[in-house]
């Protein structure tokens, strides 16, 4: 049954609405380098996993912002990889390096130390190719649309680019975080870049208002449908209009109190929900993560390298001041995506069960994985429905994974739906009917895409 | 194997301990009027779900309390619940519908738009018949127990009516919130309401302990076995009698303070502890739901319209008084239920596996489900046994759907023991002992019927 | 596939490098007296169970403090233990106890009143053969290797019997906590008894780090590759060294502040991790358990029966001192165990997949059961992979179930990587070399053996 469901789903396009894809890939359209610069150096699973079994960062090819020593031979930093692959049994990475490997670059052998330079000289070759270009890739992926992430203050040159001498739908994501986190270290300097950007005073709290309202246009007019706000928790809360003017006076000075900042994100994702109403962009929010949990790791390599811990969540309090203020309004979408899976039974699927404006997000980065989808589907489904759900959400700067991991939701949706086939908790006909719902139509609904 | 154990249990009588079902229907023995007022206006989880997706409560026929338009053809909110009944997909609500549709109703073509008008006809032409008046229903449905949910200020007038005139078992249980909670809104009037029902004086912390005591004895001569406190947080306190009285007579004053709210809803568990000593009443905590959670709903349309929100638990140090007092006492019966599932391996089977006085009520509200009941049993056994547990409550207003959540129920547990059998952890004689236990076994020992 | 993974682990031997069994069994090698001193009054999962079903204690044996009644014929309480056996079905004591009556006593029929006598006599009269003695057993057991866990002021006199007189592997663990915990009982009479074994004076900072240092050491050369650290939180902390000083100089002093014993015990779970750089003792960290819930049980019984009941964790925040001083040396080992298994995924199993000196322990106390490892296995594997787990630890003082634990884990491994292979998510030879790996290979990696 689960194979059968599948059969009907796997040749689907693919809908990406979320992810991290370099942009400028498809407006130059040049050739990938090497295999480690692909795969390796940006791939924050590999470098957590390896790091974690006391291999150094330096020896897979991550430069010290110092700039002391790293590993620079492509080749050296493969063979490292290919002999350390079998950490990497039973995760996600391995099934998605895998089918990189298979399907995307037809290498059969398994990866190891006997079969690196095979690998790597077969893998360095067909990047090489025109059918291995960024754009021809995505045309084989056969991707409908993938959307990419981007500062408030980002030109949109290459999706410009893109739009003038491509068909390829590549659409940007309105994603302010550095000009709302006062504890950002570009938030200032992004302040000064709206300002700039807009004519708008960002500088004054209403002249901030507006031009956040401007650049989100800018984005829409760019083909964006959806904001998205990475933060360190859910919380939301509503001010009036002089205690707005005072706080953002506040955290804008030096000697910034951590509780004000917090209160000024919280304060902006009711903000930036009004906006959604006005402008129609969905709004994503991310929230739980604590970033960069490992000193050394940050000062010495920067952000994103493997060193971010979920932490415990709260969301049934934490939304109240949103969901009150657009929670009622189905002309609103708030997507939530959570790392702690204790609240999809307990609050995520019971709140956007009820608030018109809620729908949950995919299971994201740790969760998204075998185990991962089916406990979210698990958790979430008899109390939120499928049609309070997203579909799948990729996620990813790993662009050559994309197929690998539309494709493992797919499988895990069809064990899921084919399991309640099984116990008659759905008939034959409304899984065929859903099957395409989870691959592409809820994405597409949702994200209005 | 699950067969076989089903088979046995399929048609044992229903034991309902706790419920939500109206004793006027029994007592009156009326006709129910029509499919919509029966199954869809009062059915929280179908106005949840239908307002998640932008349906307006009124179109479901939910009249606003400041009593503008709201649909009252119920024929048209019937096509509507049919058109919308694909949201349910994956539901337990989609398998409690289809079970009283085809079970029940005897309708065998799937609802949908098409079959509205069918559905509407024939089930509001069945439910003037005898056949499908309470008490025939009741008959037929094989219960064995019914207990009703009653206010300590019920005069329980419709038990007594059931008393004199029939044979079925409809129990009334004491469930005091509205005179318990200070922040409850008919608080005030329900401590006159104690005093004039009991002639103590509920207004003084010794006269407000003996009506307690009074009601209980007087719910208890109408044969209830159990009460039941629905709190927000399962925090329980203790505290000598002057300062008893001290609070007391705060918390009857204007300008509540919350937190002198939730200690004297904390002491007030205890209290009843004692008192359950003394009459032998079992003692239910429901605990954990952020209640209204929805301000612009509750104000519009009142409570009990899905939209209540469940929050993280902490069990071990809140039920610290009230286990100190009388936890280690095998006359007591405590039975503690959750909607935080992260508690039930971590503290509640622990707390249950080891005080004589505790016991675990079935999987609740958005657990009880078919995924719910697994996770409950998966997550409880080992550490809690079966005999720490209760059975299965169904914990519902809906009268026809009694017979599908038990049905579901007594599904669940024996996949659940069958793959016990299945992996050697019980023996196929221990199953078959074990299963009729759980159907209706557990409930009538841990609710003394 | 299971049954094929597990038929090449099933008959490896025994590493068991955490539990609780009495080295002087080992070193006296005189035989156990009688069954019920053996597997029931020592067992607290027996007494839990017992005990929450209304079961006094003290009809199982156990003395109360105060000197007053228990039971005290073994026949007796055997036969109550055998009249209630059923309580434990679907637990993991009823596979253990079958185990140990099937596969070590040779006892075929189920245990149940009928057979209690048939039981205690052949049981007792096997207990006095040569080949039940303490040491025939472990080698019948195949046990490579066995930790005990001693108080940081033990003699290890026991150890040092057993080294001079026999081969078998048994070594001592260095658990310091009473020495470490101001809150302990004993806390004061281990400084000075530390003082009187080292020669420094426990009494001064210095002199108290240097008498652990000392201690350790001499666990050291008695065999010992680990030390194990019971705290009621993760919570890590660090101070310079004169807060040190400071600090250390008031929790000696009366009227201690909880929050300061709290305090110290996180300050000195850095100060352990330090001397582990010095002396590659491995370090494991049981955390989140509410010892001695029950208050009356402690008064009239003690420690240890049952009582003790788990709390919700927090891992990320709390460990952030530990890790910012050891978390990024490979030298080191810590090993983390929880009760609370909403952490596995959300916090656990994300920072032992990046720091290099940590690792996940094995499901422990009320997750050592099957449905506990394969929620571990599930919850972990994706984000931490297999090589950041440490293989299975007993951690019993049962002596008699230490087989019988270490089977289920190894069926249940084999099981999870069996489902893995099904679901192409292992290869065969993949999972071939992880089976040996899971049952042995990381538990003498991690505990250096």
């Amino acid at each position: 049954m689960a194979r059968r469901l599948y059969s009907t789903v796997s040749a689907l396009p693919i809908v990406s609405p979320h992810g991290h894809t370099d942009p400028e890939w498809f407006a130059s359209n040049a050739a990938f380098t090497d295999p480690v610069s692909l795969l390796i150096t940006p791939d924050h699973y590999v470098l957590r996993m390896f790091y974690s079994q006391g291999i150094p960062m330096e020896s897979l090819g991550v430069a010290p912002l110092d700039g002391s020593a790293h590993e620079k031979d492509a080749r050296k930093i493969w063979r490292l990889f290919a002999s350390n692959f079998h950490l990497f049994r039973g995760t996600p990475s391995a099934i998605w390096m895998k089918h990189v490997f298979h399907e995307i670059f037809g290498l059969e052998k398994p990866l190891a130390s006997e079969t690196a330079d095979l690998y790597f000289d077969s893998m360095s070759e067909k990047l090489r190719s025109a059918a291995f270009a960024p754009r021809a890739l995505f045309e084989r992926f056969g991707i409908e649309v993938l959307a990419t992430t981007d500062a408030a203050t980002d030109s949109l040159e290459a999706h410009a680019k893109i739009k003038k001498d491509w068909t390829g739908r590549v659409i940007p994501t309105y994603r302010p975080d550095a000009a709302v986190d006062p504890e950002h270290e570009s938030f200032q300097w992004s302040l000064d870049e709206l300002t700039r950007l807009t004519g708008e005073d960002a500088r004054t709290w209403s002249g901030y208002l507006r031009a956040h309202a401007k650049r989100r246009l800018f984005f829409k007019s760019m083909g964006a449908t959806a904001t998205d706000h990475g933060h360190p928790s859910a919380l939301t809360f509503d001010l009036d209009r002089s205690q707005c003017e005072s706080l953002f006076g506040r955290i804008q000075k030096p000697n910034l109190d951590p509780n004000e900042a917090e209160l000024f994100r919280a304060l902006m994702l009711v903000k930036f929900a009004e906006m959604s109403l006005d402008d129609g962009l969905v709004m994503q929010i991310h929230a739980g993560s604590a970033r960069n949990h490992n000193g050394l790791v940050t000062r010495k390599f920067g952000r994103d390298k493997g060193a971010d811990i979920p932490i415990a969540m709260e969301y049934a309090r934490s939304l109240q001041a949103l969901l009150n203020r657009v929670g009622n309004d189905p002309r609103a979408t708030i997507i939530l995506f959570t790392l702690d899976e204790s609240t999809y039974a307990r609050e995520l699927a019971p709140l956007a069960g009820h608030y018109p404006a809620l729908r949950l997000g995919a299971p994201w980065w740790f969760h998204d994985s075998p185990e991962g989808m089916i406990r979210y589907r698990r958790r979430v489904t008899e109390t939120a429905g499928f049609a309070n759900t997203c579909g799948f959400v990729d996620d990813t700067r790993a662009f050559f994974s994309i197929p690998a991991r539309h494709d493992v939701s797919r499988r895990m949706d069809c064990r899921f739906l084919a399991e309640l086939v099984g116990e008659h908790r759905l008939t034959e006909t409304e899984a065929f009917e859903l099957a395409p719902e989870l691959a592409i139509g809820l994405a597409r609904k949702a994200y209005k895409l």
